[in-house]
């Protein structure tokens, strides 16, 4: 048999980028992205309100059929390839992204009455507009059914499904009028490349209705029509247009169309798995499996794991059954800011003549302890376990001598403190971490940052070797849902095995900074519990004091 | 009766400054300023050990001539001025800085075999050397004479007397065997110019003696006998030449001697002074009296005032009755830093393209509480209320969008609460404050600093007329020793209503941004304590979301 490919379809915030891999093997062959021509970037932003984030799904559309043509025009320069050869595709997005559509679900921006209003379009992830319809639905659940705040961290967030339908409602009447449902970006990709995007017939990846709708199995799928109803009667309507299943990447969304399949220059019947979000797809393009924490570092970092069976974990924004791979809970939590925090440092602080290069080199050139520094990372708020969007950075331990590349360091050892307390909250909760695997743009070229993750988690940290892990991720999801006959999978585990590898580079913990940074992560644990966790008191009269204790022992 | 002028001698860290007072009323008729020649700015360093700071008496002799003369020869240029209309003289110097002297009182550095040798010069205020030994005074006091701590903020410090006597006996036998007594600065000055410098009859000032000493009426004087003993048997030769008696600014040293009157150019027979340290004799010029708090703002801030009668008050570096002026008590508070942390943002975290002059435009365009910043002001140490130097600085409430004007703004707030704090403590122990008189460098070109203090202490705040009050107060202290019927004054009140001025601008507080900075002292103040006070416990929980409450409110 000739080599079988798959396509993952990666949708991000600025571009969509198609990737083509050899299902026995991961070989990546080729890869094309797309910028999205619309707005800032790919954004339609809004002068007066910087909450408003959006996306026109027309985007979506011509991005796909020009990097699909790509991948496939470049393999087409490879020895006997042909577009037969493709088995299957996967589709990963941003979420949650919804966007209105018509009773045919078509997206209510492809008509002309309302392509250019924000409102029609998508309203993407870090769209914040809806923070009022967050806190009601949050004080709400908590008034009437408390257990669909247990599997979402304890608050509703701005970013999800019904912050922006209820926001919708309430600022764009003539939009949600028009409205017959209201569907995820990932899902109505992979129902429109399959025809099952009319409403009536649509299914919903489990992964974006579990994470960011409120829909769990236990109490029979989205919230139920009471509670929709206690929120904003004007809803009802389109909590009508949700089924009660939902699905996950190892099932099929259906069928390439024939026209899809003309316009990408593809066989019409190649199976497409359900869509799910970019860092879910990422952890699977990374050999997720129980047992392995994978890290999406980057601007800001989602930290995932997958385990047969959980009890709830407080703090965590997502415990969903089969969210990022069947058969398991997917279990979500994150920083809001990583290197965006390193960024703001060198950018907005602007310490004359410093670079990221140069503050880097200046910083590996310490030891740990020795500035006498301690951060707090939460300069866009705490993700996971606060769950609190209510907090700000912090620093601590300043002499008139301190350097701006001693608090470039301190800032990366916070966010490594901070990625010790998602770890160690897995592990209270009997979710055991035997490896950890990091992707993303930091992970692969920041070694002084990965070194001192390694020496703060005290654990070997491997890297993923593809710089690509989302697309991966979404190609393997084509390769299971292709199946075995095809040239594709049995299942992800198959498909890991075969398609995943990571660098034969490994961080090791240095024992000595490992002691140290112990010490360290002893006096954060306290500034963190005391500024973050409601009613803990503590003394913090020695913190300083342990810190100039670490940095005269570290300068000695 | 034609005018009578007077001479405040200002010995400062890097200079000699005199200053010729019409003393009738305060006029300024000439200064000049002698900067030190011996080693960095007249500081004798040491690269291997970064706490030794010395000078050499030379440079003080010298300086003495060259600004005596050069103030006399500016006022000869006035119609009839005649040196014999110069009717007394004061000093004041930095302090603790004593100088070991042999029986005749001479300085061992100005012996052939010792002239190079640092530990012979005098130890500079700022030499550190003797840390060790400080926490080692403190500690046998703590166990044997706990009354010894009360008058000292409960911790003697490497900056004072017996610190630097100890470890010169410990670093430097053979100066220590040559010394036959252990002097400050300012005793010796006018000890010299006097000719009473001889160990056995030189007068030494309470100021020095009461603040770095441990000398105290209410014990009979220095440290006992035994306690020395206990210290090291090998100082009690030298405590042996210290008197019981110490003496106060409105006393004479002596009158001065033919041989200092011929190389300065004046009469014989001028009544001087007894010296005093520069803060206190700056109060002086500023008008301290009872009711009145001084503050000294520069680099780092000097809080003093003088009252009739007072109970201990805990945290103040020094409660000695006289120190300041004759018949009250002299009280001493501060900051360890002030103006050097506004420095080290600038010169050390140097964000690109700001300067002081640019950061303060910025942030005196912004509302107090609009950046969401609360920042603690210990970059070198809390000098009062906490009496600690192993704290360190902080800053809360960072986002991504945090600027450097904010955070500038941030550090000018946070030493203004600092400054709440010792007012507040000063008022709580009984001092009323009511008036507040601000002099020292910043206070006469810092506007958006002297607004925001008095919008932080809610108080009036008066500026010093004059920009060179410690010469001044000396040139008081000479009026009064002089006495009314030389032309000079009975007391320090008359000299004072004769002699000080305050400029017309006073800041006035404005109430909208007092309601503000109230409620973000109430912040800093739980930070303060909860850093800064053993055992004390708090929930900071609600600190962060108070900031953004605020700084939400400031910027609707």
């Amino acid at each position: 048999m000739s080599e079988r490919y798959t396509i993952g379809l990666d949708f991000g915030t600025n571009s969509v980028r198609a990737l083509l891999v050899a299902a026995a093997t991961g070989e990546e062959v080729a890869t094309s992205v797309f910028d999205y021509p619309s707005g800032e970037k790919g954004v339609i932003l809004d002068d007066r309100n910087p909450d408003l984030a959006r996306q026109h799904p027309k985007d979506y559309l011509d991005g796909t059929v020009a990097v699909v043509r790509d991948v496939l025009a470049q393999a087409a320069e490879r020895d006997g390839f042909s577009p037969e050869q493709v088995i299957g595709i996967g589709v990963d997005t941003t979420g949650s992204t919804p966007l209105p559509v018509d009773a045919q679900g078509v997206p209510l921006a492809f008509q002309p009455e309302f392509e250019d209003n924000p409102a029609a379009m998508a309203w993407l992830w870090k769209d914040h507009t809806g923070h009022a319809e967050a806190a009601e639905i949050t004080a709400l659940a908590a008034a009437l059914r408390p257990q669909y705040l247990l599997k979402c961290g304890g608050a509703y967030s701005s970013e999800w499904f019904w912050s922006k339908l209820l926001k919708m409602k309430r600022t764009a009447p003539e939009v949600f009028q028009a409205a017959h449902s209201w569907v995820e970006h990932a899902d109505w990709m992979t129902g429109l490349l399959t025809g099952t995007d009319n409403p009536a017939q649509l299914k919903r990846c489990v992964c974006a209705a579990g994470h960011k709708a409120m829909f769990n199995p236990s109490w029979g799928g989205y919230p139920d029509a009471a509670f929709i109803e206690a929120l904003d009667p004007a809803l009802a309507r389109i909590r009508k247009t949700l089924p009660d299943t939902a699905y996950d990447v190892g099932d099929r969304a259906g069928l390439l169309t024939v026209g899809w399949a003309q316009r990408l220059g593809l066989h019409a019947d190649i199976p497409v798995a359900m869509g799910a979000f970019d860092a879910h797809l990422g952890a699977v393009g990374s050999g997720i499996r129980p047992g392995v924490l994978v890290k999406i570092i980057g601007t800001s970092c989602c930290d995932m794991m997958v385990a047969p069976m959980t009890k709830d974990i407080p703090g965590l924004c997502g415990i969903v059954p089969g969210s990022i791979l069947p058969g398991c809970f997917g279990l979500e939590a994150g920083q809001s800011a990583v290197g965006d925090i390193f960024n703001w440092f060198v950018g907005g602080m602007r310490p004359e003549g410093d670079t990221h290069e140069t503050l880097t080199a200046k910083a590996a050139a310490m030891n740990p302890g020795a500035s006498g520094l301690l951060a707090l990372d939460w300069h866009n708020g705490n993700r996971t376990v606060l769950v609190d969007q209510r907090l700000t950075g912090g620093l601590v331990g300043m002499t008139l001598h301190t350097k701006p590349e001693e608090v470039y360091r301190a800032l990366i050892e916070a966010t490594a403190f901070g990625a010790r307390v998602i770890m160690e909250r897995f592990i209270e909760y009997g979710v055991a971490v035997d490896r950890v695997v990091n992707c993303g743009g930091i992970s692969g070229k920041n070694a002084l940052l990965m070194q001192i993750y390694a020496d703060v988690l005290n654990r070997p940290l491997e890297v993923s070797a593809s710089s690509q892990t989302c697309a991966l991720g979404a190609a393997m999801a084509g390769a299971v849902v292709a199946g075995p006959a095809a040239g594709g999978h049995a299942d992800f585990e198959a498909a890991a095995d075969a398609m995943v590898r990571v660098d034969d580079r490994v961080y090791t913990p240095i024992p000595e900074n490992a002691a140290v940074y112990d010490r360290l992560f002893g006096l954060y644990r306290r500034l963190h519990d005391s500024f973050g966790v409601r009613g803990h008191q503590d003394s913090l009269y020695d913190v300083m004091k342990e810190l100039l204790a670490l940095r005269d022992e570290a300068r000695a």
